[in-house]
């Protein structure tokens, strides 16, 4: 039985990690932040038809603790990728592969510092799940993932980590391209994280029920879309308005990057706005709607009290 | 001696026609705020070497009570130049000049629909002029007016009214084209008193503290130069820099338009963020940084509780 390790047990790395080892899978858990709940009553696991704990989780303080692993989950928030060499390089022997759960753009290419490419996946979480307390977790929207290999050529792993989570419970497609992924996530993320942030805190019925606020993100997609085109991938008109559609039920909802802006976490900025904006430069392609937007957020966050 | 109607009795009308009046002119103001107060206490006006009242002042409470005029000063909000019809029409007789001293593009030209265009001059009022509170007005930046006709051809009208103000007390310059001042001065309106607002609520202070406002300020800057490129004026780099410069001793600042906004007053967005989008549109200038401002403007606007 493959040995997974996971770095990262927030919302999302908990999450599928816990999913996994109900699965069967023999999954090792780095923790920071209330280590000794979780080491005592385990995971609880909250969703609307399926509730389950796992105690006892097999938990750690380090990665070091945990040694090389087959399979390597990265959960980490993207601020925090200049830790790769202290919680993944440990976990790694000369054939791990890697898996990167983690949001935005350049996520895969900085774990490439540390991991062969070829042994790199990136996979795109369209789902709602928060940490309500240390080792309880809510996921409140029935989604999926989007896998893609970083590299060409790694597409039988890309397999392998699809046929894991299907077994385990957890909607997993492939998909050819993780670019391309990543440019049609970032039409719905760039403008409702960032107007959520920048319009004071809003939810995203407030920026739905502002037309100056969902013209600004009508714009805001048709750069992501023009920028999506010069790096060779069609996003759709259709695909586009299912951008606003989508969000009409989700009602009052906090994106991840306004919670973390309101508690006082690191905002995932160069990945979500930061790293698109000079993707689009290196194709040509000017992207002043997401430079304002950008840079009014850098405001904010620095500003935060 | 020429009879002298003020339309719009705010800080800058009210300021205005009372140093004409201390000169000697004969002036008449319509007061629709505080009337009961200034009719029987007149006008109190403050500034660092010069404190004076203008009392008993010559206040009415429409535009039908005054009559025609030969001079007519509008200082009205921009917000409000659908009530020329109401407040302006009444003071008019066929050779009445008027001077408009609002905020931002179009107020001229709105004029014109009730006015010949070669009887309308306009004036850039660089100073900082509030009122206190009922008829006590505080100017506490020494600036000056920059007045120019609408129309070719309203030069000799143009250089009595700067005889006039001079003679008054208040430095005024003609300058030859009035867009072209309009385009320099909203180099400094369209971001700082844009940023002051969509930033929350915050003063000048704060806008120049922050790198990423102050790049998005110049990058506001570098499109209204565009525009005004365009339209065959020339903003170069030394004032784009001043523009900055000028902004630090003013310290914790608030544009007029933040003032307006936290007081729950209109905003004159067109006037300053709408009309100069519009026009750059028309002269074939994109201005995308404006209009993420704008539209956010327009939301901040609409939102307020």
């Amino acid at each position: 039985m493959p040995k997974i390790g996971i770095v990262g047990t927030g919302a999302v790395g908990g999450y599928y990690g816990c999913m996994l080892a109900r699965s069967g899978c023999d999954v090792h858990f780095i923790v920071r932040s209330g280590f000794e709940h979780i080491a005592q009553e385990g995971f609880e696991i909250r969703s609307e038809k399926d509730n389950f704990f796992l105690c006892p989780a097999q938990v750690y303080r380090s990665a070091s603790e945990i040694g090389p692993c087959d399979l390597v989950i990265v959960g980490l928030k993207a601020t925090a990728n200049d830790q790769f060499e202290a919680l993944v390089k440990p976990l790694l022997h000369e054939k791990t592969e890697v898996l990167t759960l983690q949001n935005g753009m350049g996520n895969a290419e900085a774990l490439a510092q540390w991991v062969p490419a070829d042994r790199i996946q990136a996979a795109l979480c369209f789902v709602c799940i928060n940490r309500l307390k240390p080792g309880v977790i809510e996921n409140y929207l029935p989604g999926y993932l989007s896998l893609a290999p970083l590299a060409e050529g790694g597409g039988a792993a890309a397999d392998e980590w699809v046929t894991r989570f299907t077994h385990a419970g957890v909607k997993c497609n492939r998909v050819d391209s993780l670019d391309n992924a990543l440019w049609h996530k970032l039409c719905w993320n760039i403008p409702f994280n960032g107007l959520a942030i920048v319009g004071g805190g809003i939810t995203t019925d407030k920026i739905l029920e502002s037309e100056p606020l969902k013209r600004y993100a009508h714009l805001l997609m048709l750069e992501v879309r023009a920028a999506a085109a010069a790096a060779g991938y069609t996003i759709d008109d259709t695909f586009i308005e299912k951008q606003f559609r989508v969000t009409v039920p989700m009602g009052a909802y906090k994106p991840s990057s306004l919670i973390d802006y309101l508690e006082g976490r690191d905002v995932e900025i160069e990945a979500i706005w930061g790293e698109p904006l000079r993707r689009g430069k290196q194709l040509g392609v000017n992207m002043p709607y997401l430079e304002s937007l950008y840079l009014q957020i850098l405001h904010w966050v620095d500003s935060r009290e």
